[in-house]
């Protein structure tokens, strides 16, 4: 199932990383992060537990910037391989491209990434750093610099940019977009330690998926397409409150004390990354429904940023103009609530941006795909793509409202902008 | 610029009337009005004011049903041919088709029919009876049952039921549509009398407007097309003082007591027809603009009964669902207040309808025709053809508000219909 090139005139040199065989829109990045290169160290106090890890030399690898930086060595082990991966010949690679994915924990980032492994037809491994022939997921809590009782000793969290080795994982990426194999930190979450770093060779499309993939202007400017996914407080808390109550047995006490606890330097360190992201997926309350508290019915945009040029800007009818679109009528039944549409160009903190939005849930597999055929621009390969990747994971959380809808709508943009940094067409099959 | 017939199978018979060489949709008329046929003169005091018109023998005619019910005999004289008129064989008419609009004084009634005239590339002559190679206009105004004086001693208005004789009216207009030439009576507006009646031919088109062309079921069947002129109190207001002080130096409280005193009879006998008309076209204050006193800019809705079967619903993007649209903002810049549509089905009178909106202003020729380009089912007959018909009179009322974009349409809808009750196409020049 893994799609194969047919077009491209894929010279098999060794890429540069900087310039694609087609044009792909540098972007100008303007970085949200107020502190100068190399200075994300400063101003606080090294914590000295848990075991120095040594870096081991290895043939053709050196010793990544930012690797020393780790006052707790759990980065010392960190290395870019000095010149161009075999695999990039091998596999065909003449252009990694890069996509950062912003999320926080619990906002459907997993089933977001599935997603986009089905619109992209590849399959990835289940190991730390999920791997396949065409896409690598890239975690980076694994530029974390302290394992979870050194951020205790520290007083950070890993939301705080100072928690996080911001050069070593700009030097790694920028090593990936070139086409050069790294040793790669692991944070591992079961034991809040590090392991020792892994070999991560380049691909043809490397996702950095976690907290800060836009917040440090030396990765963000890396990035071909930078996505944040945003949850608003009222629906991350429904959230949250269905999953670790049911699932993992937390009182709604614990729930509420755990977000607020995170709140400042969410909104410091995370959240500001929105406003310069090509796209955001913004959930919120229902409209339709007047108190919705479980959050049943959900209201969802698409707020893509007009300065991102390596995708074309999904409308509805008539691109450019503004409109509110209720598909429910004379054609198509709905059932109860019933879903709604709006469709604009629009300002998101200073920067000019069209909203796509979806209120509601479609129940049918008719509704699902009358509003796919009245959006323009979703680069879809064939009549009814977006609906059948919806109901190809019918239960996965979202499907039968905007976020799934959007969720694969954004896959297809990661598809268009590799075809557009590559030059290659991806069939489907 | 008459029109010329590209097509039809044109078999010169003598026309039924009931039925076109093609399918065209036999009407359900339910009727508005609540007496029975025949009992219209029952019930009020017949006034002997004025000299009687006698009836004259004309050969190939007799005497029309209904020609003796007028008590002032003021319709005396009126006649309906006993075989089908040779015109319409001269002509080449094989189906006259009828269509009424309804409207009271000063709600551009005579706009609306210089753009009818337009499109279907059509002059009339500027008697009494506007007639043309193509198209008649009879005002029902001369179905009057008296003449000024008379409707003073008879104590009724122009708008009752009483006033008008709706069997001669049906009569004739079936005749018409039967082929078959009439000698209609003539009120004179300007002596408030009756003048001898006249001859008219059947045509290709007959237009029948006034006060009344669907209160009487007899009448309202005999329409291919029922079309109703609607202007809320507030616009027609203030029109009214705009053209009656500007123009006939009326004051402000006469307007308004004429207006007063016509509300009770046009409450009981006109309005009641929109409920049925096939489209109307309504006009209202605009919401553009908080307190719009001067009606400057207007809202206007076209109504489109969806029983109608005779002409195809316009719509906006997307036929049968909901839309608001404000096509001004990247594509299309729009000055103040700019203009927004809306597009949906709904219930009018308990009728299902499907309702065209545009509220607003425009002002330069790519709005219009911006607008145009995003409208389904106008049929016009080339790219443009609203916008150019717009921008002929460009001077006339309503040309750049919703008012002269929908009279447009409903004038395309007439030549839409009557292309589908004749068989016929007609070109355009």
């Amino acid at each position: 199932m893994v799609s194969a090139f047919v077009a491209g005139g894929a010279s098999l040199m060794g890429a540069s990383g900087a310039a694609g065989p087609l044009a792909c829109g540098s972007r100008k990045w303007v970085g949200v992060a107020p502190h100068a290169a190399g200075s994300t160290v400063r101003g606080y106090a090294p914590a000295r537990a848990g075991a120095l890890r040594m870096a081991v030399a290895v043939e053709g690898f050196e010793k990544a910037p930012g690797a020393d930086l780790s006052e707790q060595g759990h980065h010392a082990d960190a290395m870019i391989a000095t010149k161009v991966s075999d695999v990039m010949k091998q596999k065909g690679i003449e252009r990694p491209v890069i996509i950062g994915v912003a999320a926080d924990s619990g906002c459907g980032k997993s089933t977001f990434l599935r997603r986009v492994l089905n619109i992209f037809g590849a399959q990835v491994s289940k190991a730390h750093t999920p791997q396949g022939d065409f896409i690598t997921v890239i975690c980076l809590d694994d530029y974390h610099y302290h394992d979870r009782k050194g951020r205790k000793v520290a007083n950070v969290t890993a939301l705080d940019e100072k928690a996080n080795n911001f050069t070593l994982m700009a030097a790694q990426v920028k090593a990936l977009k070139e086409g050069k194999a790294i040793y790669k930190p692991i944070y591992n979450h079961d034991t809040g330690e590090h392991d020792p770093s892994e070999l991560i060779e380049p691909n043809h499309l490397v996702v950095i998926e976690g907290l800060h993939p836009m917040y440090d202007p030396r990765v963000a400017e890396l990035l071909d397409l930078s996505v944040y996914m945003d949850v608003s407080d009222e629906v991350k808390l429904s959230w949250k409150v269905q999953r670790d109550m049911a699932e993992r047995g937390h009182t709604l006490e614990n729930i509420l004390a755990s977000i607020e606890s995170r709140k400042p330097d969410f909104a410091q360190f995370v959240d500001p990354q929105k406003k310069k992201a090509d796209i955001v997926l913004n959930i919120l309350p229902t409209q339709l429904v007047p108190d919705d508290k479980e959050n049943k019915y959900l209201r969802v945009q698409m707020i893509q940023r007009e300065a991102a040029t390596n995708f074309a800007k999904v409308s509805i009818f008539d691109e450019g103009s503004t409109i509110d679109w209720v598909p429910c009528g004379r054609k198509l039944s709905c059932s109860y609530p019933g879903i709604k549409f709006h469709y604009g160009p629009d300002s998101y903190f200073g920067e000019d941006v069209t909203v796509l939005e979806m209120d509601g849930v479609v129940e049918k597999l008719d509704e699902m795909i009358y509003v796919e055929s009245h959006l323009n621009n979703t680069e879809t390969k064939f009549y009814g793509e977006m609906t059948q990747q919806l109901l190809k994971n019918p239960t996965a959380p979202g499907t039968f409202n905007g976020t799934g809808l959007f969720q694969v709508l954004i896959a297809l943009k990661m598809r268009e902008v590799y075809e557009k940094c590559t030059g290659r067409k991806l069939s489907v099959n």
